[in-house]
């Protein structure tokens, strides 16, 4: 009797998942790989979701990456969508799965499973209903209905729950298609816990650009129009008008079938797992928003649902599940959004979290010119550095500024992960031509002013 | 009798001068400092004077950043400015200066001395006689000369020799004030020694724009008419039409003051310091171009003019002459240029340097975009990374595309200056943004191609 060849599941088909399954398949072409997916589609751009609003992004105007066929086809992968994994006999190594377009359910064997059930949106209680015009941004078919929806309604009045990265990109997507925009956020600062430098100066842009700023509020309820939409978003401080909400409020990680599996879910709530991606369970892998990873700065875990992550932790799962022997080690935190003509980043550690984790600090941010002034798009960019106070050692940076925030993160991120005193930082080698960078770049002057006070 | 005040004398007003005296001034403000400087002009941006010509650089029109009565106001700095120095007695701590204005001699004391005296450009053997229409860029006289050249005598025909950074920014300034332009250019690829995807990438770019990219020619000697002005550049391989010629052929330390004062100049003829840029004489510094530098991956001298290092090498002896301890370890090498609508960026060891230092190396070229595909200003970018085949470290890279390439140029200069691996790179924790960045940042891409040759 031939051996029956060795059969690699992936459970989830968004981002972790199809970065699984093909690493999988090209590490061992021998093996069976099958990606299931609950919903009709794979591998699509949510981060490009907001953009896709506009039309700014335009090569794609369905916002797939890899469609089934073209993974198929390309990667060897199986693709079984539209298809629901109901739970896992980690016994028999079994899973149960039903096709939910015919309704059939069947047992399906695997040898290596890999769990990449990613996230989903945090709710309010008054999202127990589902309101046509109430939309979170995550699913693609909901993308798709909340295109048509601003082309076939448009809507005046929109509210945005939730200021944090989607939130933001949301706003500046409904304000460039002419909506009048409220955005009310639970904290002081829209992006959580950033400065009151990066902070200010974030709300003040939001107003420029006529974005109604309501901080500190948490939404009480919905007012329901006769027609069964959503007309009002109740605060406790005021009620605001509204033909469309937006509610980004977050994601969870999908743990449940992992839970009901004994696979252990660690303090965020996110599937445990090792360097290699292996959960407690023989022969199960986890990778993507379901899971937690390591804090590269605090060695803690930490809950961080990105795209860039969920791919590298994927294909450390998918090498792995195959037989090689790759490690996830962590992660820094480093996300850089648009914001109209702003460009805001936050890398590492913020200062709550710096505090925390117990680190003594130091916070010191400077403002300096992102090119040589006078050439073209130079602009001022702010620049806070949080250090360890005795360690000397960079923790986490925010910049905000109409030009050149994004990509001096890396460089930081960079710094960060590998562990970096500001005394290092001070002494980069950063090139210096005038389109591009003044004489002192502005990473360098802020890492001589903290210097002062280390 | 009052003990006299400590003396602090710095010899060169350009780059690190300025920097070195204002920091010795900020570390000892009871410290009397001196500036000297041979020309009118102190402090002036020679980086800017490409951009100057077109107008781009907008802010300041004389291209001065400190005016010598600037520097006394704000820096409490005396500044001499029109003196030259003839000759140091170190014995007796003692110089000799000239003030050219009114051809007076006079002995000054000195305690501690920082020569920082920069560089000379380099002469083709045909430049003994001064020409009207042939330039150098570096002189600040010039470069108004320069620009009132263009304006009244409108050239048509430039012949620019040496395609190296300030050859490549002259090309691109005079092809946008509407003139031809020849680059005459010693190798196969200007900016040197390139590899093959980014000179083939770039002579095309150059093409485009209607240069006439002359390679692995050196010039015999120029045609005179009879009003006094080259009218053209001869090569062995062919004569061009010139009425203006701009001369970039790199610069080499001025040291003649500091040889004759018996102060060790090293292996790349600048002048050898300590980490701390003392020379091999007590009590006398130096910063700039005037020095070498150790190169921080050969752990070898390099010498490399350019304002960055003058920079910060000047604090360091400025602070150091001052009674601190500041030390300077060495630089990377980290250029970025733009070359019409591309950005051109190199970091670290080229495929040359890296064999001349007996280095094994692996080299690997990728192509990705820039940022997510369909947004803006989403390009191509060509990576080329060169890395060592036993320590996996990288050791050098080139960046060329019409988008993202300087900045990125620095992520991996703060990698180099950490000396981390490819493996390291691969890792990186990148933001992930639709608006600046793909999924998969090229630096990834990039990394991930070599190491499947390590």
């Amino acid at each position: 009797m031939p051996t029956r060849r060795m059969r690699i599941v992936v459970i989830g088909g968004l981002a972790a998942g199809p970065s699984a399954a093909s690493k999988a398949k090209r590490v061992n072409p021998a093996a069976e790989v099958i990606l299931i997916e609950r919903t009709p589609y794979i591998s699509y751009g949510i981060c490009e979701i907001p953009y896709y609003l506009t039309g700014e992004y335009s090569s794609n105007d369905n916002l797939i990456v890899y469609s089934p066929d073209r993974l198929r086809r390309e990667k060897n992968v199986i693709v079984w969508t539209e298809t629901e994994v109901e739970y896992i006999d980690r016994r028999s190594r079994v899973i149960q799965v039903k096709d939910t377009k015919r309704g059939i359910r069947r047992k399906e064997e695997y040898d290596k499973l890999i769990l990449a059930t990613g996230s989903v949106p945090r709710k309010l209680e008054c999202m127990d209903v589902e309101y046509e015009n109430v939309f979170t941004i995550k699913e693609l078919a909901r993308a798709y209905q909340l295109k048509r929806f601003l082309t076939d309604q448009k809507p005046r009045k929109a509210v945005v729950i939730g200021g944090g990265y989607i939130g933001l990109e949301m706003v500046e997507s409904l304000r460039k298609t002419g909506v009048d925009v409220t955005l009310i956020h639970r904290h002081q600062y829209p992006f959580s816990d950033i400065g009151v430098q990066t902070g200010e100066l974030l709300v003040s842009v939001l107003r420029e650009h006529g974005v109604y700023f309501v901080p500190e509020a948490s939404v009480e309820g919905f007012g329901v129009a006769s027609d069964g939409r959503v007309n009002r978003v109740i605060t406790v401080g005021g009620a605001y008008d509204a033909d469309l909400v937006i509610v980004a409020v977050g994601v969870r990680p999908n743990v449940s079938i992992a839970q009901r599996a004994g696979i252990e879910i660690g303090v965020t709530g996110g599937i445990q797992t090792d360097e290699s991606q292996m959960t407690n369970r023989d022969g199960i892998y986890a990778a993507g928003d379901c899971c937690q990873v390591k804090n590269l700065i605090t060695r803690r875990p930490m809950y961080i649902p990105l795209a860039t992550i969920a791919s590298k932790t994927g294909w450390v799962a998918g090498e792995n599940a195959a037989g090689g022997r790759a490690v996830f080690k962590g992660a820094i935190r480093n996300i850089a959004i648009r914001v109209f003509e702003y460009e805001l980043a936050r890398v590492g550690l913020s200062e709550a979290q710096a505090r925390e984790a117990r680190f003594p600090i130091v916070i010191e941010s400077i403002e300096a010119p992102s090119r040589v002034l006078g050439m073209g798009r130079a602009a001022t960019l702010t620049v806070t550095y949080i250090a360890h106070k005795q360690s000397r050692k960079l923790l986490g940076a925010e910049l905000i500024g109409k030009d050149g925030a994004a990509h001096r993160a890396n460089v930081l991120a960079s710094m960060l992960q590998l562990g970096a005193t500001v005394d290092e930082v001070a002494t980069l080698d950063l090139m210096y031509a005038p389109p591009f960078s003044p004489l002192r770049d502005p990473l360098l002057i802020a890492a001589n002013q903290i210097l002062k006070r280390l």
